[in-house]
């Protein structure tokens, strides 16, 4: 990670949380995000009450990048189809950099089993906030269950990109028909 | 945990490795592990090399019995379709139990991150035996794709068991539906 001289000691320790997180899992220890953060441990208690704030911080701080990397903008005049795929290519496009790791967002309530924790309740808001675009988008293209279909592409986005985090599938040629095809027998225009 | 008396040292750690990994994922320490196998850290290391080995080897161990529970017999005289729809019914069920985390064998490799980790070598090897299940039985029943259709539903289900596993879906009126459509757009018998 490089360390930009510009961002404040509470920038560079959510964005090292992030980061290192991602690349690590849940376990890396406080001295490790503190050393990348270049921020003493004191200051770090400083800003925040706990290791599980921090990571629970740097994962509300990414979410609007999460959002803006995977949702179409709110009116690009495109069909609720064609805004759901465009979710999905943007999955497969992600999952095509080698530091790829699948979903941070699942990832994270997989590794703290625990869905009273901080962080784990910010990773659910924001893939609940994921569902709720699908919904949204398939009662707007006239999905014969938009629940059932919300539910389905949910299903893809965490099993194809979970797969592809870990190496087990590369998605070529996998998302686009999978989806066209619970699209299509949703009734989805 | 109730230790049974019978069980060897072995038996007892990789029992303790493969239930307290599951419920509290692999940052688990040593002490924990020899504490709830009633084994000493001396005795550990004289039967495994290290608790990477012993994770490695609790997944090993369990995989007969993943496999039992999930795929039906040999030779059950039903159809590759039924086949296929029987492992999405277990999961299904497994899926009900309030203790129920997911997927081992997928939470393994996204929480250590390391495709070179023993146990994540262990886990690879189990989930691609389900791959070849799915690719077997698609082929078997006809379908126009089986390499798509297995990989489809490879995802359904990492998809589906890791979104019950965090809580975010319970799973009910989900699995089949999604299952008999992509059967059906392959044209399974």
């Amino acid at each position: 990670m490089t360390t930009e001289v510009r961002l404040s000691p509470r920038e560079r320790l959510l964005e090292a949380a992030a980061t290192l997180t991602y690349r690590n899992g849940v376990g890396i220890g406080i001295e490790a995000l503190c050393k990348a953060a270049g921020v003493s441990k004191r200051s770090m208690y400083q800003l925040f009450e706990s290791k599980d704030e921090l990571l629970a911080a740097s994962l509300e701080e990414r979410s609007a990048a999460f959002v803006a990397k995977l949702l179409p903008a709110a009116d690009d005049g495109r069909s609720p189809r064609e805004r759901i795929l465009h979710v999905f290519e943007q999955v497969e496009l992600q999952a095509g950099a080698p530091e790829f790791r699948g979903c941070q967002y699942l990832a994270v309530q997989i590794e703290l089993k625990d869905q009273s924790h901080p962080a784990s309740q910010v990773a659910r808001r924001v893939k609940g906030n994921l569902l709720a675009f699908f919904r949204a988008e398939a009662e707007q293209g006239g999905a014969s269950d938009p629940d059932l279909l919300a539910r389905q592409l949910s299903v893809v986005f965490d099993g194809a990109s979970a797969r592809a985090g870990i190496g087990a599938d590369n998605l070529t040629g996998l998302i686009a028909p999978t989806v066209v095809t619970l699209l299509d027998a949703a009734g989805m225009r």
